[in-house]
């Protein structure tokens, strides 16, 4: 019997049933395997503890429990010839569609000015901007940047997309690679990353990025910590170059107690709840992989090493 | 010369300076005619001042600044055999939708709750539901409830529609009339009122139509006041059978300072901005719909005085 282990750290058991019920021709475990024991050619892997992935016996695919695999990288335990499938579902692109363009819309739409103002039952309007006069720029054109662009296209958005590959999305406009990164921002008025965490996109959002931006734009992090110079992001709020940021990812997880952007006025702490996994959508669609791997079939969204994604 | 009078209240000369652009055959002006001057055969008008209308000599068509004209029914003054265009242009449906939507994913994506734990430095993430898990009714099906639902679609919410005619909308369930209100709410967790008002839908959303829903579920109001029972709402707002509102329009506007909504705490009150009219656009539809009535062409949005919209 193919044997399966489900080393995730949150309800292993509960996915592991879950398993059972797509491969019954499986043994689905959730114990590490010893070294010595029967070959487990497949692992479900979230964040991996320490030592858990090199002592595998006989692995042949890793299923990441998310769509950033960089501490899957960082670990070194899974050997260069074992390929990695990153989790990109349905779900995940939805999530975090639907958390990107709520900030973005409360934003646009000065829901925080008004509660300000209804606090004071004061009746004044403000200056309502239409989607078509302001742009917004998503980092990163994949299946979740490019989901997210396309919402902001149908809302009528000044849309642009940034990615390494120059990705198109229809009805937006596209930049490639770091040479056109401050073109693809400038006069921004929304900011959303959406990229993966590579050595090429580390510290990339940085003032100059920042900078490029129209006065008083809005940042919107649903992707990685790591992406962005914390300490710009803060001087530009501080200085009112940005007048907002909605953060739901930080260098550190989680966000430690003595961070500024707890009581930074400007900002919006979500813990990492942009995208979350969603177990029976993932749980189908890694099934469906070790089947499409089972019968030599193409797997979606496999990791490319070169490209650290 | 044909003669165009701009009847509205806020800055009538910079719409009349607009409109001498796009009609620059035409007299343009902004003071009201006397009786007895020569024939006045086009008015703008929004809410109108009593006996305006009535003392313009020679009319035959009205223009709305609202896709709302129960005020010029009202009045009484527009004979019965001039007719009426409604403004539904591209940019009340566009600024109506991302108000609606605003307001609908930040209560979907618990962006308030997300507040008040940043606030205490919480890092905990709660149940995340996918838009796919939700149902979501919006009454109206028309040009502002119609571009509503079609986000709500593509978000991929179970998304319903609730009309006089029954109007479809792809990848909605449609339905239609008085005695299938309460099965279109029936169990959904966002209800949006988008709807014209008239003598049938007059105070049609009521404790019947709240109890219908799912407990715990968001009302959302961008269309008048007139069609809630303000009673009921702020009953179930108490008992807990909504979690909360966001509501732009009210039986009385402004808001008068003793009104309850105000200081509700599950309440969002914004002043009347979830479509406003942007000017240059509406000039242009307005212009557009001029040219129309001299050609003898049909003019979208004209108001069927049974219907009451």
């Amino acid at each position: 019997m193919k044997r399966l282990f489900i080393a995730s750290r949150g309800n292993p058991e509960q996915m592991a049933e879950m398993f059972r019920k797509e491969l019954p021709d499986f043994d689905v475990f959730t114990q590490q395997p010893a070294p010595g024991d029967a070959d487990v050619p497949f692992i479900v892997v979230g964040r991996p503890t320490p030592g858990v992935i090199a002592a595998v016996p006989g692995l042949k695919l890793v299923l990441s429990l998310n769509a950033g695999i960089e501490h899957l990288l960082a670990s070194g335990e899974v050997p260069d010839d074992i390929p990695i499938v990153r989790l990109v579902d349905d779900g995940l692109a939805e999530g975090m569609s639907d958390w990107v363009l709520a900030h973005a819309l409360a934003w646009h739409r000065n829901l925080a000015a008004y509660r300000g103002l209804q606090a004071r039952r004061e009746w004044s309007p403000l200056k309502e901007k239409l989607a078509r006069e302001r742009t917004v720029t998503v980092l990163g054109a994949g299946a979740l940047g490019g989901m997210a662009a396309r919402h902001f296209v149908r809302f009528g958005f000044n849309t642009r997309v940034w990615s390494r590959s120059g990705r198109t999305i229809e009805g937006a406009t596209s930049f490639a690679g770091q040479d056109q990164l401050i073109d693809a921002v400038r006069d921004a008025e929304i900011l959303v990353n959406l990229l993966p965490l590579t050595d090429e996109t580390a510290n990339v959002i940085d003032a100059s990025v920042f900078d490029a931006m129209a006065p008083g734009g809005f940042f919107i992090n649903g992707a990685r910590g790591g992406q962005v110079v914390d300490a710009d992001l803060l001087s530009r709020l501080d200085s009112g170059q940005l007048s907002g940021a909605a953060l739901d990812v930080f260098r550190t997880e989680p966000l430690p107690a003595e961070d500024p952007f707890w009581s930074h006025p400007k900002v919006l702490v979500s813990p990492h709840v942009a995208a979350p996994t969603h177990a029976h959508i993932a749980v189908a669609e890694m099934a469906a992989n070790i089947r499409r791997f089972e019968k030599g079939e193409p797997i979606p969204h496999l990791v490319d090493r070169q490209l650290g994604y």
